[in-house]
């Protein structure tokens, strides 16, 4: 049966592109950390949109499951198979158009996102989305996973990047709905249906983006305080002063800046003495006569007067911006130096930003003493990638047994404050249980009649964002 | 039959509230223009979201259809009901919390729109969304058509101001949405479906609006030029030089500009000779510091050195500041002296607006030469009000005879170019049928399928969007 289907995958895109033998299947069958192993009966590599139908249609016909796949780095498992056909984006690589005048890309699911980056800053344009795996994350994925990333404070999620989407749909059919407008009234927003769908309603093949004036100038400051809620205040002063030149708004504590300053090659200190909490603050604007240096020396004279920032400096140039960015940048690769880690990813709003950091900290360590928090992340938009560190005399493999007891400990705080237990990472295989258990059960069961709407044979990505068990409705 | 419906709903929302008398129901079933009008068994009033849910229960059960209704000051006639039982939002006119450290606003449907800028202002925060009714049209049903407005070059549509949105829908069940996060990734985005989808799919009871920092700067000018390819050059200068300051770009051509100055109280034309075409230009800011004077005597110079603007004035206080403005606003209303308009809420790619006007100007006087064409709008948004005003020596009577021929010669060139025939104003009941013309034909199945599996007995808000005879799929 599996035969016919090899036979007509081949027909729509070309033997060379459908892949069956292990060694060929194995860079899509795993992801990097090694959390999740996939199994395949054959990885498809269209090249076309129609290419997608076809290969859509051919697994539809068979009753065979799909999990399209872009650059195979998302952190929750949405792109690990379970069986099925993969549809890789890859090949589906085109810049379609760059518009500079109406300030918009057309672009093709398999572009990484570097490549998107790059076409926009040739056109004179900036696409402003950002990420640790540019490199090799494609823009598909980014819309499937509404990534997130170091420019939302200012340009928002992925979601708020993209104008219009081209979708092949569970039946094979072809959506286009690829607007280029900023304004459009004409029925349901299907777009923002399929952005963050994780894959399990569609494949997005391409995509209309917004761009945006490149930053002219750019300055960057990183201010030494006591703590999150001294943060949260000296960010209310910033975003009251800078407006939208703020464009990053970043908070690190002394714990995860040692790690940098320790093990990252070059990583120096930029103030003479330690301070509890950091705040990385980046003002950018097009405007090259705005005068964005006086107005960040503003903003900290306001904070240090309030008695908020204890010390701070601000880049003089290009390489000291980048040298106090690689503080915040390197913060995840070093960890690895200090054990295993327990991550959430997590979001609340952003008053209560402060108030979350303190008491997940202490919730924490009232469950393990020992435990060491190394908090960090996009402060400015409420989300705190919360991290806890293995106690020093603990094995990495003792540590991660509690992984549930302190997701619960986190989750049940994020969730009683109104935040979200998914900030930019998505759902996947990794978090689809906990989404059972903190949604809204009539969220949930709109999810189950949408899918069920669109996907009947539920062929697309299964098992990703909506747990199997989860099937009964409230 | 309609009696125990009529019990069932006073029994919900207590005697007061239901209102079954004509005299009393008339406000509801008529809307301002005279261009429909409706029919109903009665009007409910519920004054909270757990009524509005018992409300819409008892219709479910009567099999009864609904129609939400805010401030009744649509321009399509998406809040006419065609019987059943009217549901009106105006005593859900709570500001539910006002959050200016998370810089957001949580409303009920029913505040007006005016309400909701007051409640933010006085919070020392800015709730950008600004429109022509913005007295007596309700948030509710801003979010339920996706309003546009003056301000969405800079802020965005409504869609893009909801952080979180609470829903009734058709079998009476409250979706919780109402996220206060910028970031959330958890399951399928439920908030997109419901704005926008003029009250078809649930009855949008309350909403999380995000705020932003007050302008403590503004400034307005008005520079006359060649036409509409020359205000577009325009465009593209002032976005490049003022970023984020920019926030309107509005367009009129010299007749329009004529109609106000000969009829608006108090107007008078800023420049000493008359010019084909004006752009009407604000940069503002949330800096006080900021220098917006000097950034738009740049931007302006740039653009008279490069030929494109003749003259140019900036408003040297608010009151100047007001008078150009006023020569935009009165526009629409100016209007009524030159006798029937023809009107087109279209947009295009930005970058073609200019292609646009000089091509769909052309293409209807090809049609009837003696029209007098008034395009004017949200240039910056590539939104333009194409109003065709009727030539001096017809009946108004006649020359509204053609309005299906002007629909058709705008919309077919409107789509050719990517173009939307509803920019801002929605589909309801005016557009359904050339909405069914020009959408793919994918997205009107998509559209029936969502609708279908949200709302399976078709109750609410029958007929709009979705024509009745465009079930079949394709």
């Amino acid at each position: 049966m599996n035969d016919a289907l090899i036979t007509d995958l081949r027909a729509a895109v070309g033997d060379a592109y459908v892949w069956t033998e292990p060694e060929q299947m194995a860079p899509h069958l795993h992801e990097d950390r090694g959390r999740w192993t996939g199994t395949a009966i054959a990885v498809a590599h269209p090249g076309s949109t129609d290419e997608v139908a076809a290969c859509v249609r051919a697994c539809a016909q068979a009753g065979v499951a799909i999990c399209p796949q872009g650059g195979n780095t998302g952190l929750v498992g949405g792109g690990m198979p379970d069986g099925g056909v993969v549809i890789a984006t890859g090949r589906l690589n085109r810049i379609r158009n760059v518009d500079p005048l109406n300030a918009t890309i057309t672009v093709e699911a398999g572009c990484t996102l570097a490549a998107v980056q790059q076409a926009a800053d040739e056109a004179g344009r900036l696409f402003p989305l950002s990420l640790a795996s540019e490199g090799s994350c494609q823009i598909g994925g980014n819309l499937s996973t509404n990534a997130g990333g170091t420019a939302v404070l200012r340009y928002g999620n992925t979601r708020d990047l993209a104008l219009g989407v081209e979708v092949v749909l569970p039946d094979g059919q072809v959506l286009n709905a690829l607007s280029a407008l900023r304004k459009d009234n004409t029925g349901y927003d299907l777009r923002d249906l399929f952005i963050g769908a994780e894959g399990t309603l569609g494949i997005i093949t391409a995509a209309v983006l917004k761009l945006f004036p490149k930053p002219a100038a750019r300055v960057t400051a990183f201010a030494g305080c006591a703590g999150p809620a001294d943060a949260l205040a000296i960010f209310d002063i910033l975003r009251a002063r800078a407006g939208d030149s703020l464009t990053a708004f970043e908070y690190l504590e002394r714990f995860g800046v040692e790690m940098v300053l320790t093990h990252a090659r070059g990583a120096r200190d930029p103030m003479s003495a330690p301070h509890p909490a950091y705040c990385l603050i980046e003002l950018s604007s097009p405007d090259p006569d705005a005068d964005l240096e006086a107005r960040m020396e503003n903003a900290l004279a306001e904070a240090i007067e309030a008695g908020l920032v204890t010390d701070a400096v601000i880049g003089a140039s290009e390489a000291q911006n980048n040298a106090l960015w690689a503080l915040r940048e390197n913060m995840s690769e070093m960890q690895k130096h200090y054990g295993a880690s327990i991550k959430h990813d997590v979001a609340v709003p952003v008053g209560r930003v402060a108030e979350f950091i303190t008491q997940g900290v202490a919730a924490c360590l009232d469950y393990m003493p020992t435990m060491r928090p190394c908090p960090f992340g996009h402060f400015g938009d409420g989300n705190i990638h919360f991290n806890l560190t293995r106690p020093e005399d603990m094995s990495d493999k003792d540590f991660l047994s509690h992984y549930s007891a302190f997701n619960r400990i986190v989750h049940d705080l994020v969730v009683s404050m109104g935040g979200s237990i998914s900030a930019e990472h998505g759902i996947g295989l990794a978090k689809r249980e906990e989404l059972l258990r903190y949604k809204d059960p009539v969220a949930m069961a709109l999810f189950h009649k949408i899918k069920q709407a669109i996907d009947p044979q539920g062929l697309m990505n299964p098992g990703k964002v909506i747990a199997p068990e989860s099937k009964e409705q409230p």
